[in-house]
């Protein structure tokens, strides 16, 4: 379905890109993400076009940097995939 | 990720039920049915309840009957699994 | 947007009955039904056909009974429209 | 609702900003720009985070400029607004 790397660290954000076979798997994916950053009230960066997706996180809130909430968020999005 | 059956016919449409594993993979297919549905101007009537999605498939503006609109769009539901 | 009557009890259901302008709008605000929902971990039984949108809400694991979870979740919705 | 400003060309690109109430009305806004570009088979360079969205729109099979294509696309986005 989705190829990916592992998550890295960069600029203060855990960072990843997430590549689909088209636009419609790409958008189901970005759904589910939505709907598990919503229930954890913590929400990504993300860009999208056609079939890929990159999303950076980092918490807002502790001075924008790389927190457990964002650990957290990155393991529950690799268990999407 | 989904069960699925075959579609059958039943009281003049075209009718299928899925299976997911919760609810988010329910409605990421949703999502992307939508997507198939907008993109033909051709909506269904389903129903969703957690993890289960039933689909129901008639053409509206011919009486609703089944027609050559819905058999195309089961298929490419189908693909979407 | 919406037209949208009052929550009624109905077979043991909290029951609402919505209609958007198109088919877009329903989904879009079944996707914010779908976020609240899987935020709350309390999920609808709806029906959607092109623009209209028709909700029962009860609570399974007490006994497919009206809960103040269905209240809250009718609540939630409402605040959507 | 919504706020947005004009669509302004940028770096070859018809460039927006949007921002929404908070992530569920943006997220419902991306699902309609997803019905729509879906449907021209033309899909949008676009961020998110939280409540605001942005868009960058141009051709790529045309040497990645702006085309009626695009505006086209910008008339539909604005008109869900």
């Amino acid at each position: 379905m989705a190829t990916a790397q592992s998550w890295v660290t960069k600029d203060n954000t855990l960072y990843n890109k997430f590549e689909f076979k088209n636009f419609s798997e790409a958008f189901a994916f970005m759904t589910r993400v939505a709907l598990e950053a919503e229930k954890m009230d913590h929400h990504p960066l993300w860009t999208n076009v056609y079939n890929r997706v990159e999303i950076w996180l980092n918490t807002h809130s502790e001075g924008d940097i790389v927190t457990d909430k964002d650990r957290a968020l990155a393991k529950k999005i690799d268990a999407l995939l």
